[in-house]
């Protein structure tokens, strides 16, 4: 069976209703974050210029747009949303597939389910979901030379997960599902050079548009190659793919383990705030008299900055993240490191407490934090990659949309992901607009 | 200088009057041969299909959609138009770029330049001509690895030059045109897999909607990378590309040697067919008792089928082709292979005396072909790579035209091209619409 193929079965595996409700869950708490970081987003520059061309092509509204109060068509909601979700770097990453996938996947499910008019809500689910479940697929079938190669694996994975969220959704035939797959495929592109630039969440909006007009091309009749992905001349060939059947057909659901930032700095300090986190408790921070934290040593070019003077720089700051965490500030917004705060007296004697060691001996989602406090020493380490309950995790990822969105938006948010009845579409995107 | 700033420059240069007429005149030829092509594609299932769905989405009227009364945003008319374009294959032809530069120039530039309102119709075409011209340029740069490796590069350097065509029409400042020339880039996709398929002309619509909307989002303050194209990670390495410098930067311009295809069938029996031609004139054809045909051995493969019983069977014969050629039937439209044309008598009793030989002595645009008539033997070669005056090219291509659209069609729109203030793209656009 090619991998087409099996994408295609995963389209239509989600018309069965046997997905797993914990790993449903996973999406719903990942649909929660999707819209906290989105709104929260709305207003970036790189957000706002999108929009802007979306609202000045207009068209047939049908689809939420974040931060407008008229729809738009699915092609251009999904363009919008994509960017809105991703212009933080504040969604949902997942290591495996080295990408971010419900930025690219929910946006351009999203668009597709509310396009269909009386969509039932529990279809859009399991849509984003086996979307979610393929552009995962999609990554570690591409694995990591691809990225190494310079390409931006939530770009490029992502549009093609997102072509098999639409395929689902739009409850394609077989032969339209190959060929919206195909032309995805065709289509999928994104360079990580754009990284550090507005290029880089525009790549999260790009790869949902692009996924819808495949999917739609194909519904009015398009039929594209069938087999776009494999074989000499096929997409993971031609772009520097690894090709890794073994790894595309492991068994079992690998969107779940999906990590959801809860601090709104660069990931290679979460591990690190963790274990900070977990030591607050077990010692007084007050007599604390040295921290050393150790993280895999990619890190140290990355986000070591040992004496940040402006927001930007403190997010990229292991010493100044982890102060922040032992004492207990929020971690949770942009304004959390604003420079009245990370160059607070007690934040500055604390920073300059922690010294920061690289340890190949670690994985680049572990960090271990040994402080020295009154004479003793407290110990913690922490793997990102090692998930918490799934009621810890819910629990963590509404209080981050709180933090973001305010108590009651995200209650409501998550009601309407939740309610009784199913997932109730209807409600969930009225929240969405009121945010405009 | 970055690949970058040398597209950029090249944008910058469209302000200027310094282009050649002669230069000018081949890209206002390109322009007629482009909407040839497009009306007589617009019924086709990929152009309908295409269409349906930039309709369905809809939007601000401000582009001409080639097969609707109605207009579009400028992104719905160059996705529907660059497909109508290239749906045929008919379209203009570079070797050196390996691919078909006005399907997908043309078809960004005219929206663009719609939408500006007021337009003077010489800055379209200076706009398109310098597109065209970075098209060739970015397709010599990546070269023929870039293409053997899997892309199209129709579809690839098409993204690039459209934006640089769309940054010279919308009258982008220097930082907005470096954002949109890697916008474009970081998107630019498109296997050669497709071919064969519808795939493979909504390359060319996709290519055009793409850069429009690069160019789009640039201006409206989206900020991406400046050097996308070049670098270890940029699209020229990441995209097998040859990044040959010394031919981007070789003087003189490009695209005034484009060909344009005067037969409804493959490329590579064209310059049998005209070697034919030539030979018709010379020899009474009712005599001739031996055809040889020698061309690159390449084409053995791709255009020799020695008895074609189908229509496209015929676009693939060099035999039957020559046989038409001789007996001065049409090679303009597809009904010229025709079964009932085809097969008839006189075709198949002179197809079966054409002996098609491989010579790797000639390269893939020359052909050499020898009759033998009354005892006589007659000889002609052509290489389609040896351009014709511009006086015969323009004859040929406006008899193009009027083939494929009535010589009033054709007349008119040419009237428009040439009109004595200067390209008049109302009266242009006017006559695409009124073939809705």
């Amino acid at each position: 069976m090619t991998m087409t193929q099996r994408l295609a079965d995963m389209a239509e595996s989600a018309r069965s209703d046997a997905f797993a409700d914990g790993d449903l869950h996973v999406m719903r708490l990942s649909i929660l974050d999707w819209a906290a970081c989105a709104i929260a987003g709305q207003h970036e520059p790189v957000t706002k210029a999108v929009r802007h061309v979306e609202l000045e092509n207009s068209g047939v509204p049908v689809a939420t747009v974040i931060g407008a109060r008229t729809k738009l068509p699915m092609r251009g909601a999904a363009m919008v949303n994509g960017t809105a979700a991703h212009a933080l770097d504040f969604d949902d990453t997942h290591f495996a597939h080295i990408g971010h996938p419900s930025a690219v996947i929910v946006s351009a499910a999203l668009a597709m389910a509310e396009a269909q008019g009386d969509m039932n809500g529990d279809h859009f689910l399991r849509g984003a979901f086996i979307g979610a479940e393929a552009s995962v697929h999609v990554g570690v079938w591409l694995g990591r030379g691809h990225y190494e190669a310079g390409f931006h694996q939530t770009a490029t994975a992502g549009t093609i997960g997102a072509a098999v969220a639409g395929a689902a959704i739009m409850n394609l035939s077989r032969a339209q599902a190959i060929s919206a797959i195909g032309l995805a495929a065709t289509r999928a592109a994104g360079l990580k050079v754009q990284f550090g630039t507005m290029g880089k969440p525009y790549h999260a909006g790009m790869s949902a548009a692009t996924a819808v007009e495949a999917v739609h091309a194909a519904m009015k009749g398009l039929e594209g190659a069938r087999e776009v992905l494999e074989g000499p001349f096929g997409f993971g060939a031609t772009h520097h793919g690894q090709a890794d059947e073994a790894a595309f057909s492991q068994s079992g659901m690998r969107f779940p383990s999906v990590s959801h930032k809860y601090h709104a700095c660069c990931h290679g300090t979460h591990a690190s705030i963790e274990a900070c986190l977990e030591l607050a408790g077990k010692c007084d921070v007050k007599t604390v008299e040295a921290v050393e934290v150790k993280v895999h040593p990619r890190w140290l070019d990355v986000c070591a900055i040992p004496q940040p003077q402006t927001r930007l720089e403190a997010k990229f700051s292991l010493s100044a993240t982890c102060a922040l965490a032992l004492l207990g500030r929020s971690l949770t917004t942009d304004m959390s490191f604003e420079r009245d705060v990370i160059l607070a007296r007690d934040v500055v004697e604390l920073r300059d407490k922690v010294h920061v060691v690289g340890d190949a001996g670690l994985t680049d989602t572990q960090a271990q934090v040994r402080i020295i406090a009154a004479g003793q020493s407290f110990e913690a380490t922490h793997d990102l990659a090692a998930q918490a309950p799934l009621a810890v995790r819910e629990k963590r990822v509404r209080a981050k949309a709180a933090a973001l969105l305010g108590q009651t938006k995200a209650d409501a948010l998550w009601s309407a992901i939740t309610a009784s009845g199913g997932f109730d579409l209807s409600a969930f995107t009225y929240e969405l607009r009121q945010e405009a």
